[in-house]
C-alpha cells in the first residue's frame, strides 16, 4: 500500500502542476496514470506540436514543456504509478480514500486529485476474426515493456507514427518483426517512413503494404496470423506477438462509475476551488466543466492552485494556511 | 484619438497576457499604464528576482517573463500610452468607451479591460517643507527622461535601488549629483552601492550620508535644499531639482469612482467571464476578487483566458467565435 497526501488520477500537463501547488503547501502526491509514460495528451498525441499559447513561452513543444514541467516539481519528489487504470475509490471510515488501480496497486490518500483530461486512452481496435481470444496474453494495443518481446516472433499493424516507432526500435529488439499495413503509404512521419523503408530494403524486417488482416489463428495459443494482400490472395504469417498500434481513442472509463455529477463526459465543480459533488475528491483540466469553461492547459494550471488551497484543509486539518510568493523565499522553502 | 477594439488599463503581465488570447480572437488591443515603462510589479518592484510558480519554468525573473510575454503578443502588434494614469471612462451612446488618460490620451474602444494590479503606484513622499509648491515643475517622483536634466544640478533623495541605480545613471548626464540618505547604509543591491561609493571617493558625485531633510528654498522657484547632518548642524544645497526616491505605494485611485462593486480595494466579478457589474467592462488579474481568488500572475492568465471568449460578441456582434487550439495553425492563422 503506497501513503499519499493527495492521489492525483492523470499525469498530464494539470496533473503535473498540481504536484507543484501542493509541494508549496507542503503536501506529497503520488500520479497514477493508465499510459505507459508521463505527459497526458502531449505526449501520447502531439509530443513535437509546438504550442503558443502557454503564458511566457511565445512557442514550446509539447514534450519541452512537460519536460520543463517536471523538472519543476522535482523539489517535492512525487512518485507514479504508470500504465496503471484506476477502476475504483474505495472510502474509508475516517473520510480518507483507497485508489485502486487496475495492475494491484492500492494508494491510501487524504485526497483524490482527477486530473483525467479526456479519460482513458483506449486502444482502437483492429477488424480481425478471434481478437478477443488472445488479448492480454498474444495480442498488445501498447508496447509497456519491450523486453518483452525479445527474441520472439512479432506483427506489427499500423501506418502511423506509433507503428513505424515501435517497428524500428523493437527490429533490434525481438527475433522477425513484421510490419502490416492496409495502405501503400504512411500516416506517420516522413523519416520514420524512411527509416521503415530503410530497414525493409536491408532485410531486417518484413513490410507487408496494401495488405488486409483476416484472422488470428491458433487453439488456445496463437500460432499465425492470415492475410489478405491487393490482388486478393491469402497469406499466412507465424507469429509468437501481434501489436496493432491504431491510435488510441479517451474515454470517460470508470470514472463515470464513482457517483460524480457528469455532464457531457466531464466532471461538474465548482469554480471556488473545483471541488466534486464528493468531498474530498476534485476534478481539475480537461476533464472538469463550469460555465465558461475552456479547455486549456493554462485553465488547468489555475484550477490546480484554487485546489490546492482548498485541499489542504483535508490533510492538515489543524494548520491555518499561509499564502506565500514563491520570490520570497525560493521553492526550497516550503 | 486611439481606436482599438479593446482598451486594457495596466501593461502588468496579466494584461499583457490579456493582449495574446485577444489577438487569437482577432481583437486589437491599445493599453495604457501610469508607469514609464512596461510590466507592472514585476518590472517596478522585482525585476531581478526569480519566479519558481510560472508553470512550464523552474524558475525565470521577473523581468524576463515580461521580456518573453512581449515576444508572445508581438505578431498582434498592441500599442501602448506609457507613464499615463486612466482618469475616467466617458460611456458613448453605442455602448463603447472612451478612456480618458491624465496626460490627454484619448482611447475609442468597444471593450475595457482593467488589468490594474494593486492599482497605481503612487510615489512615497517625503517629508520637507513646501515640497507641495515645487512639485510638477522642480521635484520629481520619477525620472520619465534623463535628458531632461542634461547639464542641470540635482539632488536626489533615497537609499534603496531606484535611488542608487538613478544615481549612477544620472552622474554621466547632470552637471552635478548629490544623493541624500538619512542612514548611513543602503538598502540596495550591495554592488549599486559599492558603485556610488566608488563615484563618490572618485569626485563624480557628491554623497551625504545620514543627512536629514528640511526644507526646499526658493520664491516660486526653487533654489535651495536645507538638510541637517548627523551633528545637527544645517547645510544649504543649491540645486534646480529635486528627485525623492522612497519607494512607490500602490492605490486604487480614479477607479474606485467608476460605479464599479468595489470590495477590500478590489473589483468584484463573476468567475464565468470575469466582468464586472457595467457591462463591456471586464477587469482581471490582482485587481479582481472573487470567491477563492488567488493574487498569482498564472491565475490572471487564465481570468485573461475567459474574458477574450465574452468580450468577442461586442467586438463582433455578428460572429460565432470558434474555438481552435494554437498548435493546429500556429498564431499566424488567427
Ligand atoms: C492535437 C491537440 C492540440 C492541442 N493544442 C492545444 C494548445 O495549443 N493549447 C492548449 O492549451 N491545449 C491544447 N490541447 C489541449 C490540451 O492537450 C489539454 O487541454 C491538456 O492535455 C489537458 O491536460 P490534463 O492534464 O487535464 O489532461 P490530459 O493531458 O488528457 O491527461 C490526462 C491523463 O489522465 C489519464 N487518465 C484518465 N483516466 C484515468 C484513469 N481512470 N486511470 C488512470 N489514468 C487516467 C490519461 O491516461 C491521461 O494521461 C490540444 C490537444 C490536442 C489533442
Ligand atoms: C515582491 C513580490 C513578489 C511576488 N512574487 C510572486 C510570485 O512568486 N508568483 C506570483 O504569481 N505572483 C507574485 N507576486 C504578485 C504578482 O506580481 C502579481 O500577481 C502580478 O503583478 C499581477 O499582475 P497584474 O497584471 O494583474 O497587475 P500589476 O503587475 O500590478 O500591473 C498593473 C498595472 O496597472 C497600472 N495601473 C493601475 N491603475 C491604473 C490607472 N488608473 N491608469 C493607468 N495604469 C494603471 C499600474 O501602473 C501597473 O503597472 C509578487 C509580488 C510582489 C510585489
Amino acid at each position: 500500500m503506497i501513503t499519499t497526501d493527495i492521489c492525483i488520477i492523470g499525469a498530464g500537463p494539470v496533473g503535473l502542476f498540481a504536484v507543484f501547488e501542493a509541494g508549496l503547501l507542503k503536501m506529497r502526491c503520488h500520479l497514477i496514470d493508465a499510459l505507459p509514460q508521463i505527459g497526458g495528451q502531449l505526449s501520447e498525441i502531439y509530443p513535437h506540436k509546438p504550442i503558443y499559447d502557454i503564458p511566457g513561452y511565445p512557442s514550446i513543444t509539447a514534450q519541452e514543456l512537460i519536460d520543463n514541467q517536471l523538472k519543476q516539481i522535482e523539489p517535492f519528489h512525487p512518485t507514479f504509478s504508470l500504465g496503471e487504470r484506476v477502476d475504483a475509490l474505495q472510502k474509508q471510515d475516517d473520510g480518507s480514500y483507497i485508489v485502486l488501480g487496475s495492475e494491484g496497486t492500492q494508494i491510501h490518500c487524504q485526497v483524490v486529485v482527477i486530473a483525467g483530461g479526456l479519460g482513458c486512452f483506449e486502444p482502437r481496435k483492429p477488424e480481425i476474426l478471434n481478437l478477443e481470444n488472445y488479448e492480454g496474453k498474444q495480442v498488445h494495443y501498447m508496447v509497456r515493456d519491450p523486453e518483452r518481446f525479445r527474441d520472439q516472433r512479432i506483427v506489427i499493424a499500423g501506418g502511423g507514427d506509433s507503428a513505424l516507432d515501435w517497428t524500428i526500435f523493437l527490429s533490434d529488439v525481438a527475433k522477425e518483426v513484421t510490419l502490416v499495413h492496409r495502405s501503400d503509404s504512411f500516416r506517420g512521419a516522413p523519416d520514420s517512413a524512411e527509416k521503415v523503408y530503410h530497414l525493409a530494403q536491408e532485410g531486417k524486417i518484413n513490410l507487408l503494404l496494401s495488405h488486409n488482416l483476416q484472422s488470428l489463428n491458433g487453439n488456445g495459443h496463437m500460432e499465425s496470423i492470415s492475410l489478405i494482400n491487393k490482388n486478393k490472395e491469402a497469406i499466412q504469417l507465424d507469429t509468437d506477438h501481434f501489436i496493432p498500434l491504431y491510435g488510441l481513442s479517451p474515454k470517460l472509463g470508470p470514472i463515470a462509475d464513482w457517483g460524480l455529477q457528469i455532464d457531457k463526459n466531464a466532471i461538474e465543480v465548482n469554480t471556488f476551488d473545483y471541488s466534486t459533488n464528493i468531498e474530498r475528491i476534485f476534478a481539475i483540466g480537461d476533464i472538469n466543466t463550469y460555465p465558461g469553461k475552456l479547455k486549456l492547459i493554462l485553465c488547468g494550471y489555475h484550477e490546480a492552485a484554487l485546489m490546492a488551497q482548498s485541499a489542504f484543509r483535508y490533510v492538515y486539518p489543524d494548520q491555518k494556511l499561509s499564502f506565500k510568493y514563491t520570490t520570497v523565499n525560493g521553492v526550497n522553502a516550503f
